[in-house]
């Protein structure tokens, strides 16, 4: 059941990290109407186990970072899952930097001020197929 | 409709800091059912706004680390809230250490092998009075 929500991968050089956010354009997390709320976490809770399983983790992280104090960047509530495992990280806290990293990077993918290179219909159809199997 | 979850409050020294669980005791975020998922998260964003609202804060935190790789130490799913504004943190990422210095100290607040003072009935009656008042 994934009616309000979608979601999309970013791949950045050393983690996995998911983001899962819902169809319509709201800022904050309050914004979210109750099916969309439990949408987005049935989803977010899906999507985890299964990246849990896919990268042989053990754990997940789960964050909203809801308004511009708490590090969000992009004007659209997400929820960021990353799967954890031994060794991923020299001190469990370093998620943090790089989640507002991607944060950011995300930001500037996002950002029509700056160019920006689409992906090909090939990249992601492929990317697709490979999410198809995935979440399937 | 708070059916299936509680908050506890932590105050720490220098920021307020909100958990929500369910009132089942399962470990793993994966293990709530659809009614618990939804209702956990439904509070917590209530919860979220009011506090958000009380503090005259500008954002909010929303975190569940969800097993002892994501830094989880009590084996109880919990979602950590924490109302953010201006000046809070220098960085904004060592909310996240303050977040595991929290879990920590609620790990050894229901370690039963430490000991422990349990708050009075009036102190608890106090504090609940305070919270039925906020959260009504």
């Amino acid at each position: 059941m994934i009616r309000v929500v979608e979601c999309s991968i970013l791949l950045p050089l050393h983690f996995v990290h998911v983001l899962v956010c819902p169809r319509r354009e709201v800022k904050r997390f309050i914004d979210l109407s109750a099916d969309e709320t439990s949408d987005l976490w049935l989803t977010a809770k899906k999507v985890g186990r299964q990246l849990e399983s896919f990268y042989m983790a053990t754990s997940l992280t789960f964050t909203i970072q809801d308004g511009p104090r708490a590090g969000q960047s992009v004007p659209h509530v997400h929820v960021h899952i990353i799967p954890r495992k031994d060794g991923d990280f020299e001190k469990n806290d370093e998620i943090y930097d790089a989640i507002d990293e991607s944060e950011k990077e995300l930001k500037r993918k996002l950002d029509l001020d700056e160019e920006r290179r689409d992906r090909s219909m090939e990249e992601m159809a492929q990317e697709a197929d490979g999410y198809r199997l995935l979440f399937s």
